[in-house]
């Protein structure tokens, strides 16, 4: 195989959803129509590239001009419920599920010793200080169902106690060992929903 | 969402392989880790852009330094054997079985009235052309075995027939309703090893 073309099949094959074998499909058709779809593709990802960026505040994908975001300025939203989500992604699916009216907090990840994602990689102390600075009564922790999650998730549990807010998460309608980003909206409208209190909660239900 | 999104969202879902939900996922991974992710992709289609073409005699990948490729060229390959396909991935597939030790012309499509695919788009008056020209004793036929493929076929057999040259297609190994591009290594190599006489198939086999 050329060796661009190579490079390309390797780009492609390490976006989520892409195997090896759809990754040389994509690429044999975007070489095969360069002005239709790999133009169109390239001037995408540079306009996205430059006119998206993260929410100072939340984390949420949002445009220099708008930043702090509009989930963050709106003021038709709960300013006494945080929802805190591990990737910028996952805001969008619970957006999209339409079942939450609070603001959000990305903490870019979750704890993972084999990725070497520790406690100084992700948004925690900028989480404590909003919970000391805003108005919140309660925080949702919307984080995946696997270890790693359930670990973030008691890590952050254990921090924010002695501010007295009030600690949930998301209804186990999650599949287990899945994460936000997968659910269909039904199911994370009724996670939303049933959201239990992060004391009362059995350790391995 | 946000407009360079959706517009990225749109670009993405027109690969192959790439649904909606995929394709949403991709692009959100893909603002998330712009120095990683969306610089390298970019990186490498605009090094596929500029360094691979088509080759200008069989129409497999090459580079313009190539020109015609390699697989024109070797001296170890069959010059009286010659691999008619639709697209150049479609060489590529098949080399990647290795069972073809001939030379190949990409079609660059088949006939299709609904999709605007008449005889002037596709190379069948350069395939005639090289008949004529080259010391070609069989012509396999390696076309999807769906409709269109078959029309496609069965055109070129018709106008092949006057030059004497013998005709093959593919064995039904194949699934019918499907491309060569879907196809794995052992099943393209057991229909090119058992590949058929173009007048003794039956028409609807």
């Amino acid at each position: 195989m050329l060796e661009p073309l190579d490079n390309l099949i390797h780009a492609l094959s390490r976006l989520p959803g892409f195997g090896r074998r759809s990754a040389e499909r994509a690429a044999l058709a975007l070489v095969r129509r360069p002005e239709t779809l790999l133009d169109t593709l390239v001037q995408a990802l540079q306009e996205a590239r430059e006119g998206v960026c993260l929410c100072s505040k939340c984390g949420a994908f949002t445009t220099h001009e708008a930043d702090p975001c509009p989930l963050c300025t709106r003021a038709d939203r709960d300013d006494g419920l945080l929802c805190v989500v591990e990737d910028p992604a996952d805001i969008h699916a619970i957006e999209a599920a339409g079942a939450f009216r609070g603001r959000y907090h990305a903490l870019m990840g979750k704890l993972s010793p084999g990725r070497q994602t520790g406690v100084g990689e992700l948004r925690i102390a900028a989480l404590a200080q909003r919970v000391k600075a805003e108005p919140i009564r309660e925080v949702l922790l919307a984080l995946s169902t696997d270890l790693e999650g359930d670990a973030t998730a008691g890590y952050i549990a254990e921090r924010l106690r002695p501010t007295g807010v009030r600690l949930t998460r998301l209804a186990f309608g999650l599949p287990c060992g899945s994460g936000v980003g997968y659910a269909d909206p039904l199911t994370l409208r009724r996670a939303v929903q049933g959201r239990q209190s992060f004391e009362d909660a059995p350790p391995d239900a």
